[in-house]
């Protein structure tokens, strides 16, 4: 398949999906070695889960399909471009490459946050809408010390 | 409980499950009006899932058990700073207030990417290390158009 027919299965999913009014409009999925591995749709409000974003789904469905956590192998073919949550989540999944369809500022259009989303990570923390409070404990990186002294841990 | 004391419960989480290799450090909680909702420690490789993250875990818990998406009366502990994905995660459950232990750099530390993942959204896509590409094709916005035009359709 060419990558203009995948992202097409990408808004497919976001069209179908975005009927019936419980799923936001947005529609991915995880293609590897030219097959689709993974599809994904928004089910944030049919899910009761605010991080049910077709991104997060695909990308969860991928990882379980193919048992494993890195899918450096892989692309993210999605509707919108990403939210910063679910372009994070591609970084810790390690897929290197995003193809996607419409514009942050379009999905502005539609009502959703995103583009202010990625707004929020140019601001200074003190000045973010999200309060954020660090209170430095002395025992906060304990946990850390239990990780780095245990040879069996599996870094991801 | 005071709000060291909340911190302390997400540090004991992140203690717990950072002995066995298979959960990497880190712990939240969910606290709505003075109690603790919901408990998460990260998941990533027992799950097999990148994005469960302690945050994230903590944050659908609380989704799943008080049936609703939007978390404004909720505060947010966690044992290190929230990486980019949780942070965005935290902004679409609407929670208004994070209070965290440890530091990105101190996590850096540890081994692990949410540094590099902050810098990563001060660069312009151009400059980011995952590949973003565009292609606008002509329906992109057609899902938008669907979920604009459904009066059922539920925002979030």
């Amino acid at each position: 398949m060419k990558e203009t027919d995948f992202l097409q299965r990408a808004i497919e999913l976001a069209l179908e999906h975005s009927a019936d009014g419980l799923h936001g409009p947005f529609g991915a999925i995880i293609v590897c070695a030219d097959r689709i591995v993974a599809e994904g749709w928004n089910g944030v409000v049919e899910r009761v889960d605010p991080t049910a974003h077709a991104e997060i789904v695909a990308l969860r469905a991928a990882c379980q399909k193919l048992r494993r956590i890195e899918l450096v192998d892989c692309t993210l073919y999605s509707s919108c471009k990403p939210c910063p949550m679910c372009l994070a989540a591609t970084y810790w999944a390690h897929i290197p490459r995003i193809v996607f369809a419409a514009s942050a500022e379009e999905a502005e259009q539609a009502g959703f946050l995103d583009r202010q989303l990625y707004a929020e990570f140019l601001a200074n923390d003190a000045d973010k809408k999200i309060e954020l409070v660090q209170i430095e404990l002395v025992n906060r990186t304990a946990p850390f010390e239990r990780w780095l002294n245990n040879p069996q841990r599996h870094p991801y």
